[in-house]
C-alpha cells in the first residue's frame, strides 16, 4: 500500500504513528502541499478533494480523511474496539478533532509554523486561540476520569487528537493549565512502537 | 433512548432522518441553542463540549457528534456496510462533511436563515461560498460515478452530507451547476421512511 503524505502534517503523521504502532508495512510517497502537488490533475485524480494524506490499495483503491484512514488501518486490532458503543466514542472523539480542535490547534501551528506569521493573518491566528483553549478543556476534562480518550485503552481516537496536541505550542498554546492532557501525551509517547513526528 | 436535538439543526436532523429510515423508537427532547440552552451547566454535564445533537441511551452513557450517532444507530443494518473498506468510505465521506462541507454551506446558512444575514457577519457569509461550490463539486463528481456516495447503496454517509446539501439554497447555494447532486437529494427523498426537515 501506498501513503501520500507530508511528515510534518499532523494529519499525515496520525498513519505514519498508526503504521509504527502496528507494524504495517507501506510505501511513503512525499507530496509537498506549498509547492502546489495536491493541485496537481493527477493527484486530483486519486483524491478530488485535493488534500493529504492519501491511502492508495494495492489494487488502485483510495481512501482519504486522516480519521478515516486509521480506522480502516486498525480495524480488528486493539487500537479499535469492536464494541459497537466504544466505535462509536471512538468516532465522536475525533469528529471533534475535525471540527472542534484541528481547525483552530492544527490551523493556528500552520500559520505559525508553515507560514512564519505573516502581519496579514495575525488576527486569524489571534482568533484561534480561544476555540483551541476550550478544545484543550474538553480533552482535560475526560483525562481526568480515563487515561485515554474513550475509556483505558489507546485507540485510534488518541493517535487523532494526539497529533496536534502534542505540537500545540508551536501554534501558540500552552498546556500548563492541562495536566492531564500533559501526562496523556507523556503515555502515549512510551508506547511500544512509538515514532515521533519530524520536527 | 433520547436525543437532544433541534430539528432545524441539520447536525440534528441527520439522527431524525436515520431513525425514520430504521424505524429505531426514541425519545426527542427539544434543544433551543439560541437561548443558550447548550451552555446550561446540566447540559455541559451530558456534553462537555456543549453541541447537539446528543443520545443518552437508557443506561445513561452519551455519545455526541452527529457522524458518530447515526453510525451508532445504523451498524448492523443496510446503511452501514461490513466490509472495513467500505465502512471507512462511509467515514471519508463523513469527515469530509464535517471539515470540506458543513463549514461552508452549514454557516453560511446559519447567517442567513438563523441571524437574517447581519451586516456584521455578511463578508463572512460571502466568505463561505467558495468553499461550498467547492465542496459541491467533490460531490457532484462522485455521484457521476455511483447512485450514493459510498457506492450504490444508501448509507449513512449520505445521510450525513445530505442534511444540509438539500437546504443549501437557504445559505445562498445555487444547485443548477450540479445535476448528479440534484438526482441524488431527489433520489434520497425516495426512501421509504423518508421523513423531511421541519422548514
Amino acid at each position: 500500500m501506498k501513503i501520500y503524505g507530508d511528515h510534518q502534517s499532523g494529519n499525515c503523521y496520525k498513519i505514519a504513528l498508526v503504521c509504527a504502532l502496528l507494524e504495517i508495512e507501506h510505501e511513503w510517497i512525499p507530496v509537498d502541499i506549498l509547492a502546489g502537488q495536491t493541485r496537481t490533475a493527477e493527484f486530483l485524480q486519486r483524491n478530488p478533494n485535493g488534500k493529504i494524506p492519501l491511502l492508495e490499495l494495492d489494487d488502485g483503491r483510495t481512501l482519504s480523511e486522516s480519521n478515516a484512514i486509521i480506522n480502516y488501518l486498525a480495524a480488528g486490532t486493539s487500537l479499535l474496539p469492536a464494541d459497537r458503543f466504544d466505535q462509536a466514542k471512538v468516532q465522536q472523539w475525533q469528529f471533534f478533532e475535525q471540527y472542534s480542535h484541528e481547525p483552530y490547534i492544527a490551523v493556528a501551528r500552520f500559520i505559525a509554523k508553515y507560514l512564519g506569521l505573516p502581519e496579514a493573518r495575525r488576527a486569524e491566528y489571534e482568533a484561534k486561540q480561544d476555540g483551541g483553549y476550550k478544545a484543550l478543556a474538553v480533552m482535560e476534562r475526560q483525562l481526568q476520569q480515563s487515561s485515554f480518550l474513550a475509556g483505558n485503552m489507546l485507540t485510534t481516537a488518541d493517535v487523532s487528537l494526539y497529533a496536534y496536541t502534542h505540537v500545540a505550542d508551536e501554534g501558540g498554546f500552552e498546556l500548563n493549565d492541562y495536566p492531564a492532557v500533559q501526562t496523556w501525551i507523556a503515555r502515549i509517547k512510551q508506547q511500544p512502537g512509538y515514532v515521533s513526528m519530524p520536527g
